[in-house]
């Protein structure tokens, strides 16, 4: 079984009057026919390179060398990274190894090391962490396309000083790795003068679409994730997505109920809700991807369009005691995507208990798949009944080879839906102030100390 | 130092010509003031509970003779809760215990138990996880107001049988502890039946409210949290967010800010990002807080409303590189609240290595607690720049003072920001026919399966 969406609770004989028109839905595939085009084109310009990375052999058989000489040496990998750098890694991770991988014994890990993901510089976090793991077991993987990005840096400097200082000068180049670009940055230039091994981001795969490069695969392959695997689901998926009969293309109905639903019906938030442990790391990258795609200023003729639906993560059944009262009964401008996985790959029995007390009895022979089940079902149709736009997307399991799957199913989506917005999905212009004001405050050499507008007493309580 | 909010970046001389005047601001002083009459009758009925809980003396005597007498005769204590039954104790304990408590050592918790919040009924995660631990160390606080919520009833029967067949079917009342109302459900039933010890949650006290009752303290206090801190930061803050005079309270601007930003300038959206890894919990606990609170139907007159700004929980400095993009560049619909951590509690040093290569020197001399400062600051003067509304919360540290105080501070401007929508806060009508659709579905007795619309051939891709 492959990756299958169902989309009939978007549409208006489903919502009562509400919904988008199945004519519309018809007409729309002209214009959907064109984005697929524009992205066609620019795939063949060679700007799309995450459409290539399943096919990528030589890149898998590096990665595999690596990880077969490295792996189980280390009782730890620990990813320095942030954004695109760390989510893939983290949504891979968690979906493939469980969440709890870090506490399991190393048998139960059957001897493949813990997997960290460094995504932040808090002090309150790294500190802590630094004094805990012994630095001789452990393996750095520096992961920055730019070989620029202050957070990595900040934490490569850290852990760089104390790695020569714990275990000596001439330690680096068997405890850390980097994944960075070819030719470019501090990360390649440290690399070539310290002898530090190094795998590359290839220039057109950009940091949100980079999970199925060494930037998500080397990390998974040290865990013991069959990459060959994932790689494959996101190989079949493409074929699939990649055609211009919009009923027929999961990934281009996707984008375009999607977009739809925001440009005609005012739903500016789109929700995220796996049923799922297991994806809540890959909600937040889905996050990532959407919204860094899509929340753009100009359009592709330079003219300020100001655009870009919100994503926003939600598990289930747990976020129904959350943020269902919300999405139920609040403003119509949600679209919520449920995403079932048929196998879980296990399940728990509710034992008949206390068969007198009607709270609890009704529970007893069900499992706790069922009851996912049940509620992920009945979360659908109430939300239908209530005229709220939803769709279901189903995967076989938490496999390698469904989540490759997902991963391209939502990759390929993005760049439907951009060109859809008539934006450019694979640049993020709005993030250059920020670093430049940082710069600036921390008095690096070439940006001024900017004036910063806070702290007047008037409006402060 | 106490709670402050800075929120010159939500007004119109800040935001060049976007933003709110402040004269409309001071406008809305008597709105506001009727805001706080209704909150304030609402209270003297007896309404509004959670106001009362800083000063239940008795209740924490409770909760302390309990902690004192079982904790630390207990490896684990795994609280079973869902939505408002959980999320603060979450919130609590990764603020106060740090992201990886469970994975340090007796010594360095100071033997106290390690503290497992099961809330899903994901089996991937429930059965591995009961598998793994060693059910006699272990105590199971089971927490459910109604006393009748399905997912906390289903882990109860599965973790009932197996204590029962692996201790012996007298050891309940030494491995449960119910947190439930003081009369009516099933845990009270049982508790009443089985001689399990039960501590009870108020009944004017609301499950999204419950935090610094039993729910949320007892788990906190077992962990070895300083509770009576938390209520005192809880108690000092009510008393300086109960008072009429807008400017001068702070809960009272959050929510009249948040109120008019959406209601006159289309900003339907509430970022609450938190530049802390421990705090990621605590945007968690908001999110239910003010979408299950905000997001309604009707009106307090009974008209068709469907009101409701959308929470969404970010992480600074990581989400800068995820979600900060559409921040800047797409629609003007969102409020981000940043919140800062004045002093943290400990910091790192980045040293100063590589003073040839300028990607890397000039952080070296700094530490990570200014980078996140630097860069905290560099995003609100960013979004201020770009005219995007913007309010910088600071707290004095990751201390149970602090906590308090936020907590509380958020609950209050929760219940101003009902008043102002003229929707009630406390209650969730919304959530009870996706219920009784999953009652359905499982052959509940007394509820009929639904027919669900899915499935359709037509739709599916």
């Amino acid at each position: 079984m492959t990756l299958r969406l169902d989309y009939g609770n978007m549409l208006a004989p489903r919502l009562g009057g509400r919904g988008i028109e199945p004519r519309r839905l018809q007409r729309f595939a002209a214009e959907f026919r064109r984005a697929y085009d524009e992205v066609g084109e620019r795939r063949a310009r060679g700007e799309m390179g995450f459409f290539d990375l399943p096919h990528a052999r030589e890149t898998v058989s590096e990665i595999r060398r690596f990880a077969d000489g490295l792996g189980q040496a280390f009782e730890n990998v620990v990813v320095l990274g942030i954004g695109g750098s760390a989510l893939g890694t983290g949504a891979l991770s968690q979906a493939l190894l469980g969440a709890h991988w870090n506490e399991l014994s190393d048998e139960r890990r059957d001897y493949y090391p813990r997997l960290y993901v460094l995504e932040n510089i808090d002090p309150t976090s790294i500190g802590p962490f630094l004094d805990r793991i012994d630095l001789g077991r452990t393996l750095f993987n520096v992961v920055s396309k730019s070989g620029t990005t202050a957070e990595t840096m900040a934490q490569y400097l850290i852990v760089a000083e104390r790695v020569r200082r714990e275990l000596g000068l001439e330690a680096g180049p068997r405890h850390f790795l980097f994944t960075t670009d070819p030719e470019s940055g501090a990360l390649r230039q440290l690399a070539n003068e310290e002898g530090i091994p190094t795998l590359s981001v290839p220039p057109n795969v950009g940091g949100r679409f980079s999970v199925l490069s060494p930037v998500g695969l080397l990390p998974a392959a040290l865990a013991g994730i069959d990459i060959e695997a994932v790689l494959a689901g996101a190989a079949g998926l493409a074929d699939r997505c990649v055609t211009p009969e919009l009923l027929e293309n999961p990934a281009g109905l996707t984008a375009s109920l999607l977009y739809l639903a925001e440009r005609e019906h005012r739903a500016n938030i789109n929700v995220f809700m796996p049923y799922s442990d297991r994806l809540r790391a890959l909600a937040a990258w889905y996050c990532q991807l959407w919204a860094e795609s899509l929340g753009k200023r100009l359009d592709a003729s330079g003219q300020e369009v100001h655009v870009g639906p919100t994503p926003v993560a939600a598990v289930g059944a747990t976020d129904q005691h959350s943020q269902f009262q919300l999405y139920m009964e609040g403003p119509f401008d949600k679209v919520v995507t449920l995403l079932a996985v048929r196998d879980p790959g296990c399940d728990v029995e509710i034992p008949p208990l206390y068969e007198g007390i009607p709270a609890l009895a009704y529970l007893g022979g069900h499992s706790l798949g069922e009851l996912l089940s049940a509620e992920r079902r009945a979360t659908a149709e109430a939300l239908r009944r209530e005229g709220r736009f939803n769709m279901t997307i189903e995967i076989a399991g938490h496999t390698p080879h469904a989540l490759g799957e997902l991963i391209m199913f939502y990759q390929i989506a993005t760049v439907y839906a951009g060109a859809l917005y008539h934006v450019d999905p694979l640049d993020q212009p709005g993030v250059e102030l920020g670093k430049r004001l940082t710069y600036g405050l921390l008095g690096r050499q070439g940006y001024e100390a900017p004036e910063i507008a806070d702290g007047d007493p008037r409006w402060i309580v």
